[in-house]
């Protein structure tokens, strides 16, 4: 198959010359970029104040971006291709942004950095400058759908891009530094996941480069063959382009990168001619060329050109050292920009014609602006889906349950534009009602499993073993307009905190761009939650994503913990609909008590928080005290401590708070959702005691709260590392988030009850005492614990 | 090479009919774990009232699990192997307790869990049971370093057990679940970083046990020319055992790992006899068994047996349906009890003799034990190492550099036991002094590296750009008794959150356990902060990694936020002596103002809080404000600010507080690092404004410090997301961190400033606007902040 397109032969001499030029034109911009503040076209002799005062910017990746750059887009009007480009290596921006100018599409986004020599001084000027572009694709980078500020992602991206864009050719390089990160070697295996007809193609631009920041690189050293075998063993056809001499260079990859285009070409033909579907082997390029290529070769006897050292600036001091001030602008010079740009400092017209137009400019198409495509989802009428809550506290269900028919629903109604996305744990959720809808995506079924293995080729449920892989999948497919949602567990989301954080921030700046389309948001389901691990131990207990979540902007980020199953549904209704954020949502699938009918859980999610009339005491007046709850077991647990205290207690004035929007508890100035200190002060009292039982790890209530006039006396409750196989109230045990332990802080807060509270408190240790008792004889709790209802 | 050994012929048939007996005995031990609180060897009928009432664990993996096992064990005696294993798939404990129980070093250390029937019953009772044995391979189960909880982790730490260990063995499964995680998908390429004389033998065994949860795996899915070429293409050699009839299989895996066990001998029989050290192509050994094997076939209709249905409990229901009971009864006898076990209910004395003896079986070598191996670090002295502060804030130096020398000399003074771990960017963190004591390892070179690549075979500086492999592969090499110190970038820190959380959690359980003799402590270097990304911008900005952090138990975590060189020297010398904790140190390597000597340095660290005299000018006397600070650039910031408020209020008492121990700000009852009230009140006052400089995310102060009686006056500033290619000073006054924004801040604070105190604030925009019209224009900040210096 090495040998497919054994006729194809290489363009004519000129018009790689042309392509040449083109490459020239766009490695003196990156080399300009970092280099120069003035004198952009060096139509006078290079001084030193031409030079930027600080020198940044990353050289040495840029050349080879910028040479796959020039190549795809000589096929793309060759072939009238629909692509977009992703750079692994972001910070070799400088290779992605001069094309990206030369094509115009800068200057059409950013007007002050014209087509011209002035336009040209700016645009050098303000990159890696205060207030100016970034040194990475940045969400500012026309075209870029992926910063590569950290590496690892680049590939899961594309993947993301590529699903139901049957005609995108979705060009990525892979920098062999990244190729290093765990999230990258696993991505290669996305050729498993992406339907030859349904689905666009992924064409992988392996960028042997040589070396990292000090470094050889894993990949770039080992044996040709041991690469090779890898990239088959991972399902690729990897086709080589190697060397350094630029014009055999251009001549092998115009020939090796239209290879992998037709041959795309006929895996698609061919699978939409029918027939069974199978996995291609698709193309991949491997482009090994010199580190900093064209660059200095020495510097100072050191080799610089193919080297580490060419990672940065290869060459420094150079205002203050005339020998590299002439040698930077000998540098410079070789691309003989007189050649390249006109009076104006513009592309000459015979180069610039070698661009595509419109948005077949990899810059301007709009699947890189995925806002720009994106339809509204059509979701569901919720009603279907809600649970039957007849009185609060009245029934128990498995809270995940109801989403996951809607989900279904959801999947029906958008069978081109949405998809499910989870590690192997749908049905251990308890979503899978969804494969009703649609399927596993899995390409190569065996007779078993038609028993219930749920796999099928058009499958749009998203399963592997790689939090990493669904992250970017998702992430990927988010940012080329379309919707999805991921379910994941609890203590696992901390697999993908980082890739969180950069989402996070990706969306931030995105939102503040005119010219960027919002995108629809991530929504991301945690499940399994701490409170229920009671075979998996100590390991799977961990609270802690939201910690890492409330650190990015207030802007983008939102929590929900819905209590229960018609809440969560309320919630992922909302979440569906809104674009640029990341909405982390947090319930647990196991049978849980239920507590609002539909309508009931409309409003109280649509507020956030509330008080729960029907389990409340104080009826309108000033309670002595309020138990809160956030979180569905944290919930159950209040829920039961108060009827506990209303048993015992029966004159005792008891409010109860639901808190299922996390931010109302912070004030408004930091959050839009947070409360107003009036309204806080409204729901917690100004001075009464609140017992707070909280989901995840306490000190985050206190983080969130701490500027609340009744902060004093916020006493919180929540996972405190403590944990083993534990029966749930053993756990909740453990860490006093147990009904009898807050009965037990409820009577030493409240002062009327500190004396007379004594006989309870005891009772409670008592029955503690005993209920650890029956754990450890049966190995559950007992069924007044696990069957409890909310009383009458 | 495949075809080495070529004579290898397979044991008896009487020795493989034993070696499956052995194996009988465990996979009936790891299903009865699962099933039985009672009759635990079958000796009467069984009855429903014999079986737990909830059935807990994980079948699937685990009679693989003992295969590999029982046949290592041979291996071991037929060798004497020096071996240790690791079981990715931890979830499968029963496959590994099973015959850890057997070999009896679960009864020895465990004394109540005898090798007799009563000692069974307790066995069976207590696994996954409250109070009992975990389902995964936990810190209580003998010879485990690798819990296996979240997955992706255990050829990683393999790799960091066979360091340094020439002699030993490292036997790791693989699950082929496991093997779809990034951190798995690269850790293969470990075998690039192990010395063939210097390290011992890493040998993995790929389990395609087909089926995770719920789906196929992907490596078990590909077509077997796919594997072997991604594992060839990885740089192993591997050998496949695939089947299901135990005879056969028996035979197979004899055969197959006994040439693993050859080869690797080979391999360092011809390394130790000399030459250039090359790559050796390391064995492996992929075992294709179907999952839950030798379990039910079919259960009411469906396939069971090599399918996902048999994860985790294959048969429910068991109490209360008598045909399960009965299918539950017949699978057990299948593996025919009473022919393995004696009347006392212990292993036959035929069987028993199969095991390896005393510390030769895996459970009791004390590799998987490490702090029974461990020596003290030799550590030089720090005097050599310091920096000289002639006086407070009077030079400027890289902070990390002196850091650099130090760990050079604990590299020579340790030559065998210690080890440094960075992702690429040793140099790059001014920590390059180091190599002057051990390069890079690196196997093999080509010419051009001997122009400063800083390689070596013999290197002991791991560098790779994946934080996972790294992190692995410490953990693995301190969990076998070492020492290390990895250094990393702050803002990819995250990458590693979740194994942060697991470490975190195996130290807390290990260090309760009495035969666990306490390991080194992991020592993590933070650096490349957020207040240093000029040119990297908003994605390397993430100050996050300690809101991680102090999430985890407060007996195993410690963090340091150093001010300047000499205090990371005396911090990190502390640490490095340290056992069973996590030690985060943050500290920038860029050039920073230089506070104490080291005599000052080391005092001020063993406090880990203090007033710094020279910069306060309350005298001994309560202040009027307190300037506190936390972090390097944090420091920088509020000492300018506090000069500029005694330039502009000389009346005025300021105080200013240096924290280097994070955790002395949280209740001393909370942490054991913690102040108490009092101590804390002495520093910070009962009542007076706190300005509060913090490195990292603000909250995460008020998060450790909300109990404080002067909570209500404590102000914090710290980074809020807010970045972008900014210099130091704009980057500092986006989150008003810089000095001008704390002197605003103490004015508004201390009543009697608020209206004397305008012009000066006025005067404070003033300079913030002058510095940002600066930084706009020369990309730099103004030389009298850059090179600002405490004054007199």
């Amino acid at each position: 198959m090495q040998n497919t397109f054994p006729d194809l032969i290489a363009p004519s001499d000129a018009e790689l010359e042309r392509l040449d030029a083109y490459w020239r034109a766009c490695n003196y911009l990156a080399a300009g970029m970092i280099y120069l503040r003035d004198n952009p076209l060096l139509r006078e002799p290079l001084r030193p104040e031409h030079v930027k005062e600080r020198l940044l910017g990353h050289w040495g990746s840029s050349p080879g971006l910028a040479f796959m750059y020039v190549h795809l887009n000589r096929l793309i009007v060759k072939y009238d291709l629909n692509a977009i480009f992703l750079a692994g290596p972001g910070h070799g921006a400088p290779g992605v942004l001069a094309p990206v100018y030369l094509e115009g599409t800068y200057s059409e986004l950013y007007s002050d950095r014209s087509q011209d020599e002035a336009g040209l001084r700016r645009f050098f000027r303000s990159f890696s400058f205060p207030g100016g572009i970034g040194s990475h694709c940045t969400p500012e980078t026309p075209g870029s759908i992926h910063e590569g500020g950290e590496l690892g992602y680049s590939l899961s991206h594309a993947f993301g891009a590529a699903f139901d864009n049957p005609d995108l050719l979705v060009a990525v390089a892979v920098g062999d530094g990244e190729a290093e990160t765990g999230p990258l070697a696993t991505a290669w295996h996305g050729n498993k996941f992406l339907h030859p007809v349904r689905d666009g193609a992924v064409l992988p631009l392996l960028h042997l480069n040589g070396y990292k920041i000090n470094n050889p690189t894993v990949l770039a050293r080992i044996s040709r063959e041991e690469l090779t075998a890898l990239l088959t063993g991972y399902g690729w056809m990897p086709h080589f382009v190697e060397g350094e001499e630029p014009m055999a260079m251009h001549r092998a990859m115009a020939v090796a990168l239209e290879r992998c285009v037709l041959q795309i070409r006929a895996i698609k033909e061919q699978a939409r001619a029918g027939g069974a579907v199978a996995r291609p082997r698709w193309p991949m390029l491997v482009l090994c060329s010199p580190k900093g290529w064209t660059g200095p070769k020495q510097v100072d006897g050191h080799r610089v050109e193919g080297s580490w050292r060419a990672h940065q600036v290869p060459l420094t001091g150079v205002r203050e050292n005339p020998a590299r001030l002439a040698q930077l602008e000998a540098w410079l010079r070789s691309y003989r920009p007189e050649a390249l740009f006109d009076e104006q400092g513009r592309l000459r017209p015979e180069l610039e014609a070698l661009a595509p137009r419109g948005e077949r400019r990899m810059s301007a198409n709009p699947h890189a602006n995925g806002g720009r495509l994106r339809r509204v989802l059509r979701l569901p009428n919720l009603r279907e889906h809600a649970l039957t809550v007849p009185r609060p506290g009245g029934v128990r269900a498995e809270t995940t349950r109801p989403l996951g028919t809607f989900l279904r629903e959801v999947l029906r109604a958008n069978p081109d534009n949405f998809r499910v996305f989870g590690p192997d744990e749908t049905t251990s959720n308890r979503l899978d009602a969804i494969y009703e809808a649609a399927k596993k995506m899995w390409l190569e079924l065996r007779p078993e499993d038609a028993d219930g293995g749920e796999l099928a080729p058009d499958g749009r449920v998203m399963e592997v073993l790689s939090e990493h892989t669904l992250e970017g999948w998702l992430e990927g497919y988010l940012l080329t307009g379309r919707h999805g949602f991921l379910s994941t567990y609890e203590a696992f989301a901390h697999v993908i905190d980082s890739m969180f954080n950069q989402h996070a921030k990706w969306l931030e700046i995105a939102a503040g761009l005119p010219w960027r389309a919002p995108v629809s948001s991530l929504n991301l389901l945690i499940t399994s939650t701490v409170w229920r691990q009671d075979h998996n131990g100590f390991t799977h207990q961990d609270p802690g994503f939201l910690d890492v979540a409330v650190t990015k902007s207030p802007q983008v980020v939102r929590i929900y913990l819905p209590p229960d199953a018609n809440c969560l549904l309320a919630v992922t209704h909302h979440c569906l609909k809104t674009t640029n954020r990341i909405n982390v949502i947090v319930a647990d699938k196991q049978s849980h008590l239920q507590y609002l009918d539909l309508d009931a859980a409309v409003r109280h999610c649509a507020q956030g928080i509330g008080i729960w009339e029907w389990a409340s005491s104080d009826a309108g007046t000033e309670p002595d005290v309020v138990m809160a709850a956030c979180g569905d077991v944290a919930t159950q647990e209040a829920l039961a401590a108060t009827a506990l205290l209303r048993e015992h207690f029966p004159d005792l004035r008891v409010r109860f708070v639901n808190v299922v929007d996390l931010f109302t508890l912070t004030p408004h100035t930091e959050h839009p959702h947070g409360l107003s200190d009036r309204d806080f002060d409204s729901l917690f009292t100004q001075d009464k005691p609140i017992i707070f039982n909280f989901h995840g790890y306490p000190w985050l209530i206190h983080r969130l709260a701490y500027r609340r006039r009744n902060h004093p006396n916020l006493h919180v409750r929540g996972y405190k590392e403590k944990g083993s196989i534990n029966t749930p109230l053993e756990l909740a045990m453990l860490n006093e988030t147990d009904r009898f332990s807050l009965v037990i802080d409820a009577i030493d807060r409240v002062p009327r009850l500190n004396v007379i509270g004594a006989h309870v408190k005891q009772r409670m240790r008592d029955l503690q005492f005993l209920h650890r008792q029956y754990a450890l004889e049966h190995g559950v709790d007992a069924p007044e614990i696990a069957d409890w209802h909310w009383p009458g």
